[in-house]
């Protein structure tokens, strides 16, 4: 999402000059840009979604930098909380963090009845960190962020969310995720969480396919790896796979959460429980229609 | 929402003089506007949710006007199809119209047995009609909708929407609900459907009391209301009630819609499918231990 794609937009009315918030301008970029731009607003545009933006009203700019490797900005919202967003793309209020971080989360690890070693690939927040935590089953949390710089903003800025370092069983590999996975001895784990990329990459499918591969080799017989997947309706969709070996049925949570156990964090769950759980897998008819084309077409 | 409230935004950063899309600049109004207004852009500002905005790419304006009830906006956005405007607030898309509409209706309707007669007020734009028109054992549809030219300007540039006045069950009556719901015998309708009004009104609660005992009287024993209610994480809400009577449980629909009795409109369900009614009733922890938490300090 480094650069907003020009054209997208055809019928000429747009008039506005400045790109992203948080990006230096080039003077070698065109005078007319793609997404809309007011002062004292966080504007969100994504090419993922073309023709609408997303808003935030800025109260205050807490931090500005980059890192060796992305733009970052933190803001106050007058509404969600504290803001951090990464090359321009939003990735976190404190007000609804919850929801993403607790599914991401418990939807592999609650379907798997007694997971012990734990990786997370990107998620350097934090958060998901802390959720995993909430299991007392696990033994080893391992996780691969290779912005040091990002872990050190969500630390001073969010103490909520990257609490969930002080675990003492959280091990942190400042490494490429595809790097360790190449290192990491078959079947080392029982899931394996991936937060670290937007769906959009020029190198997409080669990438994929290499990646799920390594991923499948360090999981262990009913391993499961969940990770961010398109959104089908307007809400975030997560892609969730198990290993051959026994049986996993995502639908249906067998490992739920001690409700009394919060982990290294001070707050019981604020969105997930087994009920969310299963009725995240309740698709409106458009989209069952679709995978019953597909598995059909795929079938013959 | 006639009026965009002033002084949400206190920082002083907001530079935007220009009032909603659709409304006719007042030279008393003040210079600083609390939402954002971008040329060639829809920007939908709700004091529901203050301190963001939505933003719709526009590529063409159908319609622009005023009835004798509010202001109505038709354009074409890029990626949402036709969009319809009221008073500045965002009612429809093309694209996402299904959603609502279908929820809407199935909910109430396919909680009951054998649904016969249906009241639906407001909802002029004919979607819930196209929805009711599916199921086979209504016998009478009323609908009471004030605006007509807001039922023209739907059939002009919605007609797959609008296509719901084409059922000849279907009786229009040009009348306030509330009027209306006076008139009628005590236990007249199955089922009630209220699309008309956002949750914000001055005189809120004593208009919800007086209307929900219009409503009450008007549904026989066992009937069913559905309402938009308050969003409490992001999506629309809906309100379910039932009167006294056969007991009604929301979360298992006993009356599923025969798949292919498309009714007047001429396309299957796209959202709408009994998994997703059960899944809606699902809740988040934290709004899960708010309801807790009412129940607990009523029943003190």
């Amino acid at each position: 999402m480094e650069n907003h794609p020009s054209g997208v937009i055809s019928n000429g009315k747009i008039g506005f000059s400045t790109p992203s918030f948080t990006r230096e301008r080039d003077d070698e970029e065109p005078e007319i840009c793609v997404h809309p731009y007011i002062p004292g607003w966080f504007s969100e545009y994504s090419p993922l979604w073309p023709g609408q933006a997303h808003l935030l009203n800025i109260e205050k700019i807490h931090f500005q930098g980059k890192s060796e490797f992305q733009d970052m900005l933190v803001f106050q919202s007058s509404t969600y909380g504290k803001v951090f967003v990464l090359d321009g793309a939003l990735q976190l209020t404190e007000k609804d963090e919850c929801a993403y971080q607790e599914m991401m989360t418990h939807l592999p690890l609650c379907s798997i009845p007694n997971p012990k070693k734990v990786l997370l690939i990107g998620g350097g927040d934090g958060g998901i960190l802390r959720e995993i935590s909430r299991h007392s089953s696990v033994e080893e949390i391992d996780i691969c962020e290779i912005d040091t710089m990002l872990i050190d903003v969500y630390k001073e800025f969010f103490p909520d969310v990257a609490v969930g370092y002080k675990d003492p069983r959280v091990k942190l590999h400042i490494i490429d995720g595809t790097l360790f996975l190449n290192s990491v001895p078959r079947g080392t784990y029982d899931a394996i969480i991936v937060d670290a990329f937007d769906p959009i990459r020029p190198d997409h499918e080669l990438f994929e396919s290499q990646f799920f591969e390594l991923v499948s080799k360090a999981l262990g017989p009913g391993g499961v790896l969940c990770i961010q997947a398109e959104s089908i309706c307007g809400v975030i969709g997560f892609l969730l796979c198990s290993t051959e070996g026994p049986y996993v049925n995502f639908r249906s949570p067998i490992n739920p959460i001690d409700p009394e156990n919060y982990g290294i964090s001070n707050q019981p769950l604020k969105f997930y429980n087994s009920e969310v759980h299963s009725a995240a897998f309740c698709l409106p008819s458009f989209a069952k229609r679709s995978s019953n084309t597909k598995a059909k077409s795929t079938a013959n």
